[in-house]
């Protein structure tokens, strides 16, 4: 236990959030094991104190603020690979191990796990937001790949939703349930995770468009004609300029409006997808068409495009922060909202950015900003809670992986309705009565008629 | 509304299920639209009356039996296409239309919906028993394809899950909630699927082996390997039997252990595929590979494996039944338990085959037995129970497809334990609090304290 007052700021703040709580937790707990956080639970239930865990605190949307006090859990010395299963592609792991360090130490199975957000996030908070990242076009999202989780409830009971098969049809879907529920219902102590093989090859593209439409609209046709590629991001000029002065891939890259594809599998495979890809971009006016020369290069490139929102960051100047936001949309809209977007950011005459996951209709905008100038961060509000109204009226969704949080909340009122959030609220309420798991996150506390 | 015995009849009682419940409902709806549903549900609401959804009326558990009398509500009148949406890659669908249909109207899309049970199952049985089929190994299961649920609750309260994003982050995944919650927490009267671009080449492989063991290898293998495969189905030389006497693939096949291989994509992809597979078929003693000569062919070949059931159905002696069940384990126990399994399947002395979705980890046994002789019915059950416990022991699960229905509710405690199957009935209590939705599946009512 630590009640350190930079422990308790560390814990409770974010530089990198959109939205930060007025408030910190007042202790922050270490367990080392699953029957550890039973019974900070226990206490926690019998004292009506709010719990908030925490694993790589990388999240945007203050998901791991605390709002109402309380204890913070945070799972540092609970990082471990528990059991890998290799004829079965599973493996078991405790929440705060980083997926990057998950499949550098798996490596040697041949195996990997295929979803990957923030270099630094940890798979309790992915598990948490439903996050996804780069490759989900082509694996999926979180949801998708997690067959198990061992899960302390609010009064300290742990319970297991699942044994460890790939398919299952039997009873409610509670894997799916708590992931998403960004720790409100459950607090997730080990996960099972599904692997995929590593594909025997993987070739990096860059490809430069005019406009950020006709990147965009390479990307919809690609998906719709089911070309199979790993990835596809759209970068606009901003964002590719970020690149070159953050340095790192040892090129000067043009500032164009650009597709980043990843395309692996087996060698046959990946010539006809790179094939098929540069003719259909040649078709949107492509520009320019480029392979990363070898798989250091292909490395360096991915890596930058990981490390956008740091590099963002780290070119704010003294007293500016970042605004990061992501919406989705129904695919075939996401040239307009891009579109329109972009020229709305484009007005604010500050240093934006659009970036985005194409091939399943997500993006991300960030917007560097000065947050002690009134004027300024209600014109930054404005622009994303347009964007975010915008992607609703396409029948979208206002975040497509970064999850609801303290910023949100709001936004998922508008999108789903009273009745639709009265439903989760009812479940909230059945599985923690006295909403002591991260109160105050995706929806508010209302008592109920 | 009908109270025609014979319509209670075929509402309340299934010949193909493993078990029926002893008695019927009550009176059948049959509304046009979700209002009407809404209205139904007020009533019987108010009057406390058991509702029980059906569509298809394939399931294989009694998922759609009312063994608390009550009404039935068949949407046999809301059997549409909604909207298709082609540039969304998405459609909206009423419940009853069958999956097969759906695909021939849209066809001309150049889009299909890739999930495929039985060929008489109906969107919504789908949606309630997270249904699959042979195209999972590649494309997931149904919960993966629906993007919102239209569902009236037990109040006759309409909500939709979500709007109509591929991809979201947004609040607790209520979509993936009532996918495969048997109609017991909401009655769903609308469906927005993903939709999947027709690949350009599909075609069809069958190879045989000396053992069941060597074929189920190959299989674990191949998908081990990340070789890019539509479906792996694994059949025991019974079932190939089955389809040699049921006729209608214009051939005589080998009465051994066979694997089914649908390859589909671009054609160097296919070819790729077809190559490494033959190869590792091979190195495990495959006795023969063989291709159908062309589409017509392989159409024949993939229908006879999709209507396995019906076949061992018309081949029944008068007095006779069928019961199908399925379990899944962790892939590499498949070999294992499909080996012991068919064992004591052979031992029973009984017309009794294996056959399956290989490739994640799911398979079927159906036996043709005689349910009047009590003898013979406990060996049958005796064989089913020691089969799914073994599924358990293996760290698998009770059902793969079907669903619990009231047949596996005794399995699901064991799979899962008591406080994992209370957070389920603390749901199901929080939305129906007086279990009015398909009372009786999954798990029984009990009042909490």
């Amino acid at each position: 236990m630590s009640t350190d007052e930079d422990d308790l700021q560390r814990h409770g703040f974010s530089e990198w959030s959109s939205v930060n709580a007025d408030r910190l937790p007042v202790a922050i707990a270490y367990p080392n094991n699953t029957e550890d956080v039973s019974k900070i639970a226990q206490v926690c239930h019998k004292y009506r104190m709010p719990m908030v865990p925490y694993s790589g605190g990388s999240s945007l949307e203050a998901n791991f603020s605390a709002p109402h006090g309380g204890l913070t859990i945070d799972f540092a010395s609970m990082n471990k690979i528990l059991e890998l299963h290799e004829s079965d592609m599973d493996v078991v792991v405790q929440p705060s191990i980083q997926w990057m360090d998950l499949n550098e130490k798996i490596k040697d199975s041949g195996l990997f796990f295929p979803v990957d957000p923030g270099p630094s996030a940890m798979i309790g908070g992915m598990v948490g937001t439903n996050c996804s990242g780069t490759n989900a076009v082509r694996y999926g999202t979180m949801k998708d790949w997690v067959i198990n989780l061992t899960v302390v409830l609010a009064d300290g009971r742990i319970i297991k939703t699942r044994r460890r098969p790939r398919k299952t049809s039997a009873g409610y879907n509670l894997t799916g349930l708590f992931v998403g529920s960004e720790g409100t219902l459950g607090i997730v102590t080990e996960a099972t995770l599904k692997l995929a093989p590593i594909p025997e090859q993987t070739r990096v593209g860059v490809v430069t468009f005019p406009t950020v439409r006709d990147a965009a609209s390479t990307a919809m046709q690609l998906i719709r004609q089911g070309i199979l590629v790993q990835c596809v991001e759209i970068l606009d000029e901003v964002q590719m300029d970020v690149i070159n002065r953050a340095g790192g891939t040892g090129r000067t890259w043009k500032t164009l409006p650009t597709l980043f594809f990843k395309f692996s599998g087996t060698k046959a495979g990946v010539a006809d997808s790179i094939n098929l890809t540069t003719k259909l971009s040649k078709r949107n006016n492509a520009s320019s068409f480029e392979f990363a020369r070898d798989e250091r290069e292909a490395h360096d490139l991915w890596s930058a495009r990981k490390q956008s929102l740091w590099s963002m960051l780290s070119l704010r100047e003294k007293g500016s922060e970042v605004w990061s936001t992501d919406v989705s949309v129904p695919i075939s809209r996401l040239p307009d909202i891009i579109e329109i977007s972009k020229k709305e950011l484009d007005n604010l005459g500050l240093f934006a950015s659009i970036l985005g996951h194409i091939g399943d209709g997500n993006f991300h905008a960030s917007i560097l900003y000065d947050r002690s100038d009134p004027k300024e961060l209600e014109r930054v509000e404005k622009v994303v809670y347009d964007m975010v109204d915008r992607a609703l009226e396409m029948e979208g969704s206002c975040t497509g992986e970064h999850g609801v949080g303290l910023g949100k909340k709001g936004s998922l009122k508008k999108e789903l309705g009273p009745d639709t959030i009265d439903v989760m609220r009812s479940i909230k309420q059945s599985l923690d009565p006295h909403w002591l798991l991260n109160p105050g996150k995706i929806f508010d506390y209302e008592r109920r008629a």
